[in-house]
């Protein structure tokens, strides 16, 4: 960890200064535990200190760290490093995909592999940075509601921080994501449902018992973890972007967390380019309410009834960031795409046998979501696009025939 | 990717000069496809010129690097950059595990946690570094025997190099490596009995097939990918070492493999200390022929009959390096422990609920084994001792409770 005391790694650990509403910009303090705005029903954002940080934080001194997702503690919550959580999260790799990209008519193929995260999946890093800011302001038991991967990272997270934790995950949730959670010591209570039923009772036993709801954009921090994938692309793209980041999209706080790490850099003057992605929300057919809020240009998702997928981390019927989800896709001139369970298999397949990569059925949605937005016309030839794959093809073993 | 170019990184991208057998020393050519020693039947090993390298490369200009296992290019055998097939291996973390620590009794308890490697396990390390240059080499064709994460991990790294693949393993091998294996395109061939008896059989078809058998030490490259486990050990301790490492012994790779890395970062002038790890090698106690030959004081081991544990990757009756084993044993002071099944299902648990790590068998062996080790006061409370997580327990899940 680095000392924040030479001009380069910036005078303070953290410039947070305060959240806000997205829907009614009330401002709330950070230096309180923080749910959502009562009156919007809407998430909270974190706000920094740009300035103060563009004139003492030296992006190239960051890039010459190590320590994973924590090297950019200027622009995250936790005010001390002693507060901080870690597993080893972040500074995951960036590869090119030259052998798929010809077989795809793609000459620059990229793909960031998140697998490679603890608890084996990009949910390391939003409860790397919530657990920790929690921890800080005097947490000590957490609650949360999951389609798959992020009920193993919470837990994770909060045995390595001393605290207990409760996990409310549908009966038909991926064994992997059921004994990760338990062994790493949280109670795990399976319901009958999806994730909104598993959220409803989280948020109860949120309220009547006292402990500390991570729900997905239901606290301002896991966005500001997950953001941090967004400075990686930039940093191992020597501070340019893809033109296009294809992302696969449940509770939507990567897509919405990369397009507010854009315009954090930008204002630091960190990126050497004016040309930021289109950011493609990718769903599966079987739940695809971004899509069908998209196809209607429609400024909210309306809950998307008998959802279901075997890609679990997208069996999200409403996010409760729908209009921030929305909005960054707006403003990045993105699109929406849905892909059908067929294409996420054979995508995956493709994946793992011409270029090595097991990924998650959810990173294989992207590939499956490409060839669509391809045949379109939406995306040309030599555009560099980029895959975000947000876990390991191994906690989903029991899809895969013998 | 670093350019050889400048001072700082080295006039070559490689200072490898020649492969020598570890029992007769007699010199090979590295620039050809070499497999073991003819005559002895023994492991060859990588030299590379480190006293120009010590007058060239410089440990710091590569400290303010990223991209890996492959900083540190310069120690391993890959020729040219063009041919280095990687899937973003290396730069595990180093992690500080107070709350366990204080519970065993240790005020200085580390873990390497390489279950944050592509495919999940140190695995990946050994095989980018092998396939990478029998790649360069014009090779095509692979074969390996494996208990366990090397089938995986070496279909991964074909793959992503083009190559075609072939597997033999033991029918009982967690389904985890036959399915991980399968979609990345390997051949596998499930055979009745244990990795000597597919040895065996991937040594004939490479004899009859023209494959390249990429067996443990039977090909000099995997354990100099391993090595740099070393090398960011020394990195992360700002160029020291720890007082002791328990590592779970199977075929013995990453155990020879770390001790020839300080070897070889004394001789390059790279270590701010004189003091050199105890190094331990822990085996299962149903298959634990280097723990029999330490005891015995023997400088072989023997073929251990009827190895059983269900610690996968330490089910090796007989390591083609065995002598490469006991001599790192003997050269540096260590010692061998055996542990029981339940103490490796035990310490599994407590490291995933006290710290939030959900590591393999193998790497709960290592915590298993330091609680012997301390009943024997062969381990003080305050030396740094540092565990081995050779891989992730997403592998291994049937082996839980439901």
């Amino acid at each position: 960890m680095i000392a924040p005391n030479t001009k380069a790694a910036g005078s303070q650990f953290s410039y947070l200064t305060h959240l806000e509403c997205s829907s009614c910009q009330t401002v709330f303090d950070p230096q309180r535990i923080q749910t959502y705005c009562p009156d919007c029903q809407a998430p909270l954002v974190a706000y920094y200190d740009l300035e103060k940080a563009r004139a003492e934080v030296d992006r190239d001194y960051i890039s010459h760290q190590h320590g994973g997702m924590w090297r950019w503690h200027a622009v995250l919550p936790v005010q001390s490093p002693e507060h901080v959580i870690t597993l080893g999260e972040g500074d995951t790799p960036l590869l090119h995909l030259p052998r798929l990209g010809a077989q795809k008519g793609f000459s620059n193929l990229l793909i960031k592999d998140e697998s490679l995260n603890p608890t084996g999946s990009f949910k390391a890093r939003g409860l790397a940075a919530a657990i920790s800011r929690a921890h800080e302001l005097g947490v000590d038991k957490v609650v949360i509601p999951t389609a798959g991967n992020a009920g193993g990272a919470m837990a994770a997270y909060a045995s390595r921080g001393g605290m207990q934790s409760y996990i409310f995950m549908p009966r038909d949730t991926p064994v992997a994501n059921i004994k990760e959670s338990r062994i790493a010591g949280a109670t795990v209570i399976l319901i009958q449902g999806l994730i909104s039923e598993a959220a409803g009772m989280a948020g109860e036993k949120a309220r009547n018992e006292g402990w500390f709801d991570v729900s997905t954009f239901k606290e301002p921090y896991r966005a500001e973890g997950k953001k941090v994938m967004g400075y990686e692309i930039a940093e191992a793209m020597n501070w340019t972007l893809p033109d296009v980041i294809l992302y696969p999209t449940g509770g939507g706080t990567g897509l919405v967390g990369i397009w507010k790490a854009i315009q954090e850099m930008a204002a630091m003057g960190w990126l050497e380019t004016k040309s930021y992605p289109r950011m493609v929300a990718v769903q599966a057919e079987g739940c695809a309410p971004v899509v069908r809020a998209v196809d209607n240009n429609m400024p909210f998702c309306d809950f998307f009834v008998g959802a279901k997928t075997h890609a679990s981390g997208l069996r999200v019927p409403k996010s409760f960031a729908d209009q921030l989800i929305l909005q960054t896709i707006k403003e990045s001139n993105g699109t929406a795409v849905g892909v059908s369970e067929e294409a996420i298999t054979a995508a995956q397949l493709e994946l793992a046998s011409v270029e090595g990569l097991f990924v998650a059925p959810e990173g294989a949605a992207t590939l499956a979501g490409l060839e669509i937005l391809k045949q379109r016309g939406w995306v040309s030839a030599d555009e560099r696009v980029l895959l975000l794959n947000t876990g390991t093809g191994l906690k989903y073993l029991e899809q895969l025939p013998d």
